[in-house]
């Protein structure tokens, strides 16, 4: 396996991930077909923030932050930084420095199957991550991995220039190639969502709404 | 197993329900003898809410919502939602246009041994929940389940019209038909607490307002 | 193994301990050789607080807190209890009652590696607490521990009188002994990272900044 | 909540109880429903066995085995000891010297959703432990719980009397007043996999067998 | 996201499939450049078996085995079966029926994601599985997914076709594309491992066979 | 923290390690009074071992074996490695090349708060190890680590030269300084059991045996 970093990636349209921003993490992954999601242990660090970004990835030794280093270098502005170990581990890869470093270069965010530390500052720097643990564990710089090339993150395939989604709800990857249609596919469900809010608001139930009486009877459902 | 809707149950009365609701988990948890706590891994999507409400409850496939839409006709002013599903899942079955739709109805909240989405709407509707995980993940609605039968909810047996109590520690069941009796001890906990923490706030040791010094010595504790 | 109370332990000196809660964990943590961290399931039950004092510790069995009585007496101004029951256990040991007691004598705060409950009166008494559950779940008083032996907690060796230092990152241990050493490293870490994260703002690269590139070129990265 | 021990419990007939046992725990959970079974983590301490027998509960303090020794007291013929702690726990409560008394008085095996230690005695004398954690961690005896009350253990509610069917998969119970029903839809269900397996071994497939065919093609199956 | 079924899938040759089989899971996993391992809680159901086949790959609804019977029609001799489901689940989707019609269309074995049941039946009939969980839970026939399509399961990249192996350390994933290439590098390491073997146990230390004590001394390590 | 290696460490005494062994671990744990055991989660990779030796730790970096074969070098006849990784890591550190390096220099078996691999290997060669995981991951050697420093493993203090017990129910640790004292309460443990196992086989009861009716009816236990 030889360590290699990719440099000139295509990436996602600006303007369509932040289309997909607006939509948030549950209407993408819906308007995709549920692919995409990454496991429900990726949560925020704090919460509120809705984003989206291009992924550039990072495959990293356990316990080793060496390739972050390495990938901030490749980060443009809108990127999002995507790091999976090579084998499950929860060290505090990422602090303030490196968050620091990250944001002056264009960076919007960090999902990382791993551990962040430093989170009151990421905090007051309004540096968004989502991870799987918080530990103040340090990491050492002895190993190389790779960056930009395709990976599997907490459970989803992420390639390189992919967009990624994040919110208070977890995380989803949608491919650089399908983007522009689930952003459309995502827009119309939000549109169409806002129609259905409203009636349900005004009480009117899902079983009417959906049309569901005739097949909840037809499978058996009784009512006593 | 026949798959039914209990229409018409029984349910504690809301001046009792929202006299619980004020005294709180941990104190009613120990009003009725220690009984009828979930699991701690029951956490609320979001912090500061203490509510109670009547039992609506609901047995559902694993990844499959239908049962919710229809538990929600099922709902009166007052009453919460309680699901559990009928093998480990932490899907995201409930989102805000389920949320919307049960706050119409007048329910208080939902307790969820699964998954939830959209977490910031549920948060900005004031509608709290208490749930295993916050995940994206969507469901289906092609198998049935049952309305208002007898449930096991993250380990508390939960009987349709019964009171749950939630607040930021966790979540507690009382029996319908223990409610006003559980009511009255709660409340003459919180009586009698008030008076043990001026005590204690002004210096005076639990050693010696619950004169455990004997007891201790006989037990064969040293002080070295 | 005879249960104990040891009563005149030596405590690191509280302008050593104040420097330290400072520093926060993670600088800490490197500051004393990535030695003394607690598991990363150790969290805060609210955001926000860093504090740092001296310990008092107990062994507890699972599921009473006895133990915490006596070991409030043996408090003093700039304490924290620390508790590590003697098998796994998440019950709630510890609320608001104890809380206001430990609070009169001086406690700044609780490390416990069991669970805590009324987690909303102990946020707005703003006594922190670090804990691997909240759980309403009550504790009886029926078996004897030790106060102020040395113990394991989560992972962690701490002995009477160490400094205890917690925030969001997590909690971290630092023997009396090194404390001034600790603290002046800390220190020394701070003021060199201060400078860092000026140049890292700016643009510059950590790849430049500490030198990488060559070492990550005879280690075989490649650029494609 | 008094603790007691309720003496003469209606127990479920043997005969129907060892007819139970035969089908195994998959047959049965089936037969009733898919109702009845305890969590996943329920496991063997040795693999082979396949035993019912009938319910003594104990609810038990955590880390506390006193209620054991009363239970055993209460045993006869054919029954199975099944205890759930009052809050989660780990500890070891049972071990060779317990099995040998239980076994002294016709016990068949236990269900323990907690630790027990001393597995290779317990495997030499073929006594059978479903648990959820093997562990030298020993207990007390210094708290009341209570014996042959409801419990829900691993999440499954039990009566004192019930039957309790285990085996490597698992364990399942079955309510006392459905045993003699439950035991015929089980005999039933195996006698009709006998002549599925066989068309099955023979190479026939399920979509014929079940004709699933056409549902698949009406739900939108394609073949590509 | 349609639901297809894949019919003609291109095959590794068996002949480096039995090849790898030999190898054994840890010595693939290294010579393909430690890619492929499938996560560590992927364990067999018996201890023992060695295999590897070629992938038919099942994308199932949570709770939902229907896909299973659509998989098992596209089996051929030296298949193995690889199910992930949409979302987390350890529900027993595969039990005695199944494996006897698996493996009488000559599958050798199953991997999945989630449970299985009848274990004591799988291991008579010698049918290898490797799972997360062991649960008699059943499931349903009622949502449509997907075979011989792409998958991660369990954090690896499964591709219709490629090779299966596994035994007692876990599972690997060999992309067919690589696969006599990947062979070669196995048995290659497999005959250097032997000389090791017998100098190691002559008695010859690692660090001298290896060459390791002048880059330990440069690192700095002190003997004391 | 500088990387050491302790080469002339005291060991227990063989004839006291062995008589340790056979007393097991759940004896020896209530022996010293119920300290030095394990996490629950150390299980043995094969059944059936029941040993003891005398402790020679390592210090690791997560996914680096590197001081393994440090540590090979310090073995003795009659010893254990015993190794924590610096944060948490499942990686499979130990394979059959090192178990028969260390197996050639006298080597009883390990014990790992991490992952092996080669587990049909170890098992064949009559290596007995405790770890949290079997994984077949490999590691590097790229960071130093120490040997013969005091540790804590899986929550248990390690000093080197200490006495590591281990079998079927975990493993415990027995101080160098206590090492003869703890034997001889093992023993009489052990004759003291026998008598009772005797007396419990013909039927005798725990409430009798141990005199407990009486406090049991002063604690409030009521029989109905």
């Amino acid at each position: 396996m030889p360590n290699i970093v990719v440099q000139n990636i295509k990436r996602a349209d600006l303007s369509v991930v932040d289309g997909l921003a607006k939509c948030g993490v549950a209407t993408v992954h819906e308007a995709q077909g549920r692919t995409g999601l990454m496991a429900s242990n990726m949560r925020p660090v704090y919460t509120g923030a809705r984003i989206a970004g291009t992924a550039v990835t990072i495959s990293a030794a356990p316990g080793d932050n060496w390739m972050i280093h390495v990938a901030i270098e490749q980060l443009r502005e809108g990127d999002m930084l995507v790091l999976e170990p090579t084998s499950p581990c929860e060290d505090g890869y990422f602090g303030d420095l490196l968050a620091t470093s990250a944001q002056a270069r264009g960076c919007r965010g960090l999902i990382i199957n791993a551990g962040v530390r430093d989170v009151r500052d990421l905090t007051e720097m309004n540096f968004p991550v989502w991870s799987k643990a918080v530990f103040a564990q340090g990491t050492v710089k002895n190993t190389l991995g790779s960056v930009n090339v395709p990976i599997v993150c907490a459970g989803a395939v992420v390639n390189p220039g992919d967009v990624i989604v994040a919110d208070d709800d977890g995380v989803c990857v949608v491919p650089r190639q399908n983007d522009a249609d689930v952003l459309e596919k995502a827009q119309q469900r939000e549109a169409n969502e806002e129609e259905k809010r409203q009636r349900l608001a005004s009480g009117e139930l899902g079983l009417d709404m959906y049309k569901m009486r005739e097949r909840l009877e037809k499978e058996g459902l009784k009512y006593v």
